[in-house]
């Protein structure tokens, strides 16, 4: 029957984080419960939504956490309905205490709510992963490649091997990362600080972006434990585990050509501003792409929706050299492009028409790529 | 063949405003469009629901405007598509021409943009409000009253008179507003600074939010012209109209008793979040319902949904004087009337179990009073 004491904020702070695995919606019913483990050393959150897991754990020795354990035990409640409860509890701290088995009192100042529980013989296991070395990762570098690649994934799930990013190291130092969903690529490549064990693994985009929320920015290390079908990235108090996909990753390296006939040196921001505009308007039509014209070392962009409106513009580039080219493309692929790239220029690199085109940053066009196909027009 | 140019961030701000009476989800195909007449004065954006209309000026005279015509005329656009075109431009001017009949030309920097419009004779005409003598009233004054009340009003069609907010000046200069839903009441009445004519309308209490969004809280005066199915509520720059309700509002005077059993003055704050966290218990039963218990001085709130759990409550009072009473009701009435208070401290006298209850601030028990109606429980 369990038994403690805990700092209102701190204990929120946790079950907010725990809270980001539970979906309200899922279709098996104990998944949108939150488990509650009560140790001797600390308190355990764990929720879970069947693809990705966190654990979060909470310890006496943690001052801010203002953790009193009286009587261990463990209990399931219902996430979303728990969370709001005890953020509407008035006092500072707020006792926890199990007064019937799978009944909960909450006290905290002259309040005193009840809650029903479950049993946690009914939460699914979450299935170990033992790898003896870890890989360490710098969280902000992981951050930055999930930034820079998982939105460039497929969101359909007619292929769901694109839907995740495909992480490899290779020399037991290079990493890469890359995604695609077969209109357009992205891929990261760098050098890792320690050597660790090669891999080859496909996460899915959607943990991705999750696990970009769950760890904040003063988490500065994590640990990546692998197994067959899980990975587990770990700091001192959350465990984020996630499943992998399962099947061959398409060989990207073969989109990737060394040659080009134009290239184009545009300021990142400009460039944007101008493909929002031409998405506004193409956005209104059936074909929705923008024509990019580069002729005499000037760029135009041009969109034209009979039922709607046109768009001309002359870009600002820095930098034209090349042939001469007519592309058309969908505005949103290049948008979405830009928005991952932080260099303040951005360096273009056109075949022809109907391959697909490059992007760099201009000043570094090694280590980061990202690839969009163009659309055939009449 | 329109002509203009003015200051883009001038010209969007008096957009959006327009906006408010737009709704892209309209019947009526052409009140999804803004109507903007040009004239050698100014222009003249309107925008409109057909139950609101919002008429937006710009004078060639207000500098910050930048605002310089060449040619009149008038045309309609697609609201949202053209404020985010706008939007999106580049230069912190743009120039507006109509180009060929019903085709308009939108240049900023190195844009331009093509946006195809409609003719202005499509669009309904607004009728005019023609009162000699104008009501004039504090901004601030008119929003506070419309806070007050039309939160209270029904929200549902059964019996549309509910769904306003009933405004009657009686003695030239005594006004009342009140709102009910027939579950609780709310009413404001105060003495004009200046005299003026007689009314009794009903105005929609989704036509007062917007009201109160539409003019900002440097307007410090609005002029008010009625006629007999509407209302104009006028600025410098912004003419606001709405229809009127028709039909004879309930008398509810009746429902106020100047006797009571039981009078607790309470902390607002803290009887408000006692009946937050009794809302989240009883929320999730079929009744919803808090029980409060005045017995012997103290207070408490109870609530019992036997799926989810309980909620026992002590909550402070500043004075307690009368007879025992227990009582039930949905917390969020409560929730809602707290919210409309802006005192520290809170009157409430009860009659009986089955008889509604009042609220007025605890320092001003004259000019403000709600009511809310009690639930029978066995």
């Amino acid at each position: 029957m369990i038994q403690f004491a805990i700092n209102k904020a701190y204990f929120l702070q946790a079950l907010h984080t725990t809270r980001r695995a539970i979906s309200s919606k899922n279709a098996i019913p104990i998944l949108s419960t939150i488990k509650i483990e009560v140790t001797s050393d600390g308190i355990y959150l764990t929720g879970s939504n069947g693809q990705i897991s966190i654990e979060n754990s909470i310890s006496v020795s943690e001052e801010n956490a203002g953790l009193l354990i009286t009587q261990p035990g463990s209990i399931l409640l219902e996430a979303n309905f728990f969370i709001n409860v005890v953020s509407s509890l008035p006092d500072v701290t707020l006792t926890f205490e199990e007064i019937e088995q799978y009944q909960v009192l909450l006290k905290s100042g002259k309040s005193e709510i009840t809650l029903k529980g479950k049993d946690v013989e009914q939460y699914p296991r979450i299935q170990e992963v033992d790898s003896l070395t870890p890989l360490l990762m710098d969280t902000k570098v992981l951050k930055s490649i999930i930034a820079e690649t998982s939105f460039a994934a497929s969101t359909q799930e007619s292929r769901p091997i694109l839907t995740g990013v495909h992480f490899v190291l290779s020399n037991h130092k290079d990493l890469k990362a890359v995604a695609t969903d077969s209109h357009r690529m992205s891929q990261r490549q760098l050098v890792l600080e320690h050597s660790a064990d090669n891999f080859d693994v496909v996460i899915p985009s959607r943990s991705l972006k999750e696990l970009s929320a769950v760890f904040s920015d003063d988490i500065e290390n994590l640990e990546v434990f692998f197994s067959a079908n899980q990975i587990l990235f770990r700091s001192e108090t959350i465990s984020f585990y996630t499943r992998l996909l399962e099947g061959n990753y398409p060989d990207t390296n073969r989109l990737l050509s060394d040659s080009f006939e134009t290239e184009v040196v545009f300021e990142t921001a400009s460039l944007r501003s101008a493909m929002e505009r031409s998405y506004l308007i193409s956005n209104a039509s059936q074909s929705g792409t923008v024509k990019l014209e580069i002729i005499n070392g000037s760029v135009s962009a041009h969109v034209n929706s009979p039922e709607v409106g046109k768009v001309n513009e002359d870009i600002d580039v820095q930098d034209v050299s090349g042939s001469d080219l007519v592309i058309s493309f969908n505005p949103t692929y290049l948008i979405d492009a830009l928005k991952a790239l932080k260099s303040e220029t951005v360096r273009v690199r056109f075949i022809s028409p109907v391959r697909p085109f490059t992007l760099t940053p201009a000043d570094d066009s090694e280590n980061f790529i990202q690839l969009i196909t163009p659309v055939r027009t009449n």
